[in-house]
C-alpha cells in the first residue's frame, strides 16, 4: 500500500509509492553532460568574466589574473542587477518592483573536471568559506532582505556550464518558500518551546532508518517526506539558525560529511544530475531560536509534471529508508560503523545494476 | 532592467529577465516524443486497461469492448489505491496516513494520433464533460477531501504514453497548492469583499496587455506573474468556485475557447511538451464567494534549477505582455478582432523562426 506522508515544516504531503515498480536502482541517469567548448571559468580565461569579487589561494596584487584556488564572479547574465534604487509599486490588483538583486558565480575550483566530491577536503572547504564571505559582505546592502546558494550540477538539472561551480542570488523579498519553511517552524515552537529541526535530529537519531552519514556536528539524512529518490538534507547538529555563525571546527566538520554525502551519492547513481540549496535565515534576523540552517540536496531522477504542478504532491517511488541503507551500504562499512564516523572512500559500483530498466 | 512580479493569489515572486538575452521565439522545443509500441488505450486493446469505469459513445451493452468515443480506466500503476479505510497516523514529529485515493485515467479519443487541438469540438466537449461526471461520483467518497485533473504532454512533461489522455487523482488532503491559493483567495476577499479572479479578469479586460483569447463565458490570459513562457490560465467569467457546477452553454464556450488556446499553442511552439492542470473548489465546500476555478497551462520550455527549488521563485526570460501577443498574432486576426471573438484556425508558422538558436 502506499503511504501518504507530510513534511513537518512545510505541511507539504508526499505520496511514497513503492508498488508503482520503481527501485531505487531503476533509475537511468541519462548522459546529459554540458556541452563543452570555451570555458569562461577556467583558469587564463579570467579576463572573460566580469571582475572578480573575491577570490583566495593568490596575492592580492594581481586580480583577475592566474594563481587562485577559488573566485567569485557576478553572474555575466545575471537574473537580477545590483545598480539601481528598489522602486515598489502597484498596477492595480498586482505588485511589482524593479529587478535588483545580486547574481553571481562562485568558481569552485581551477580544474575544468574536477566535480565537487572529487576536490580535496582543504579545498571543499574554500567553497563553503567563499558562501559565507560573500554572504557576510552582501548582508551589509540594505535593499536586500534573502540570500540563496545553490548548485546546478549536470544539464537537466539547469547547469549552462560544465566547470565545476555555484551560484548566489541576493533578492529584495524573503521568497515564499522559506517563508513557508519559518512560518513552519515558529508553529511548530509556539506550540512546542522547541525547534522542530532538533527534534527530527533527535528523532532520526533514535529511529535510525534514514541516517546517511553523521559526524560529530553533522548528520546527513534523507528526509521522512522525501520528494524524490535520494533526496537528502544536511544538518548541523547544534541549534544554529545562520550559516554564517559556523565556527572553524563546524567549517571542517562539514567539509567531511559533504564530501562523504556527494562521494555517495555518485557512488550509488553515478553522473547523476543534481540540484542543492542552501536554507538560512534571513539577513538581519539574529540568532533565531525556531530556525535552523540547512542543505537541501535534490538528485534529479523523477519528472515533474502537471501532478506535481497542480498540487505540490510529490510521487516518490522509493522510500526514504531504502534509498538511506543504499548510500550506506554502497560502502563497505556497516550502518553501525558508518555512524561511528569512519570515513569510507573506497566504494565500488556496479554499473549493470544502476542502469536496470 | 529586470522586473520581480508577484502573484496576487499565491504571494509567489517570479522574474521577468527579459535581458538574459532569449526571446519567446529562441526556444527550442526538444523531440521529445513519447516512445511507441503496444498501446493499452487504443480501440481493440480494451481488455488490458483495468475495466472502465465511464465510457460515452458507444451502446451499454458492450462494456470495455471498442465503439466508444472516450473512456475512463483505472490507472494500471496507480499512485494511490481505492480499496480501503483512511488510518491517519503519527510517528513522533511525522505525520503520515495510508495511500487511500482513486487515480484514473481519461482517454480523450479513440485515435492514437490526435492531439487535443485536434479534436473535433463535440470530441472535446466530452473531454470536459467526462472530468466533470467522474469528480460528481468520486466526490461522493467521503474519504476524499480534494480531486485534481491533470495532462501530461510530451516525454518531458511527464507524459508516459503518447495516446491522448489525461489523469484525475483523488486525495484524502487538501495538497498545499490549493490551501495557498484559498487561503489568498480568502485574504483578498476578506479585505475587498471582492473575489481576486473577479478583479483580475476585469482588470486584465481593461489593460489589454496580456489576453490571449477570450469569448462571451471564458478568457485565456498570459497571466501577470508568469512563471514560464507562455503560461496561460482559463477561467470562467462568471464567478464560480467549482467546474461541476457549469451549465451547458459554458461546457460549449470552454470547449471552443480551450480548443483555440491550445491549437495557438502549438502554432507558436509546435510540438511543445506541456501539462495542465484544473483548480477547483475542494468537495463538500459549496459555491465559495471567495474562490474562483481555474485551468493552468504550462508549457515545458524552460528547466526547475536550484533556485526555483530553494526558493519557489521562477525566473522568466518572456514577459507575458510579448507571449500574449504572439500568441494573439499566430492568427491573421488583428487582436481587437481576435477580440470580437471570432476563432480563427488557419494560422500558419514558420518553423525557421520558431526554433532560432
Amino acid at each position: 500500500m502506499p503511504e501518504l506522508r507530510r513534511d513537518p515544516i512545510t505541511g507539504r504531503w508526499v505520496i511514497i509509492a513503492r508498488e508503482r515498480g520503481q527501485r531505487p536502482y531503476d533509475f537511468i541517469v541519462e548522459k546529459d553532460k554540458v556541452k563543452g567548448g570555451f570555458c569562461p571559468l577556467c583558469p587564463g580565461n579570467e579576463k572573460t568574466t566580469p571582475p572578480e569579487v573575491l577570490a583566495y589561494g593568490r596575492p592580492d596584487n594581481n586580480p583577475n589574473g592566474e594563481g587562485w584556488d577559488l573566485r567569485v564572479v557576478p553572474n555575466k547574465y545575471p537574473a537580477l542587477i545590483i545598480e539601481g534604487a528598489l522602486d515598489k509599486r502597484g498596477e492595480g490588483i498586482y505588485d511589482k518592483m524593479n529587478g535588483i538583486g545580486a547574481h553571481e558565480v562562485i568558481i569552485e575550483t581551477p580544474d575544468h573536471y574536477s566535480t565537487i566530491e572529487e576536490l580535496e577536503l582543504g579545498k571543499l572547504e574554500l567553497v563553503f568559506r567563499a558562501y559565507r564571505d560573500r554572504i557576510l559582505d552582501l548582508s551589509q546592502d540594505k535593499r536586500f532582505k534573502y540570500i540563496i546558494v545553490f548548485k546546478n550540477f549536470g544539464k537537466s538539472a539547469g547547469a549552462s556550464l560544465e566547470h565545476s561551480h555555484s551560484q548566489l542570488i541576493a533578492l529584495p523579498v524573503i521568497p515564499n518558500r522559506i517563508q513557508e519553511e519559518l512560518d513552519g517552524c515558529l508553529r511548530y515552537y509556539d506550540y512546542k518551546e522547541r525547534c522542530a529541526f532538533c527534534d527530527i535530529i533527535h528523532q532520526e537519531q533514535s529511529q535510525m532508518e534514514r541516517i546517511v552519514w553523521e559526524n560529530d556536528e553533522f548528520i546527513t539524512i534523507c528526509p521522512f517526506a522525501s520528494r524524490a529518490p535520494f533526496e537528502m538534507v544536511v544538518m548541523p547538529k547544534r541549534h544554529q539558525s545562520r550559516f554564517v555563525s559556523m565556527d572553524d571546527a563546524q567549517f571542517q566538520a562539514l567539509t567531511e560529511l559533504f564530501s562523504e554525502t556527494m562521494r555517495r551519492l555518485n557512488a550509488v547513481v553515478p553522473g547523476v544530475a543534481y540540484n542543492y540549496m542552501l536554507h538560512t535565515a534571513p539577513i538581519n534576523q539574529d540568532a533565531l531560536e525556531h530556525y535552523h540552517w540547512h542543505i537541501e540536496i535534490m538528485p534529479k531522477l523523477t519528472t515533474i509534471a502537471g501532478f506535481e504542478w497542480g498540487t505540490e504532491f510529490y510521487i516518490n517511488p522509493s522510500p526514504p529508508e531504502d534509498c538511506a541503507q543504499i548510500l550506506c551500504e554502497r560502502g563497505t562499512l556497516s550502518r553501525e560503523e558508518i555512524q561511528d564516523g569512519q570515513p569510507e572512500h573506497e566504494t565500488t559500483i556496479d554499473s549493470q545494476q544502476v542502469k536496470k530498466t
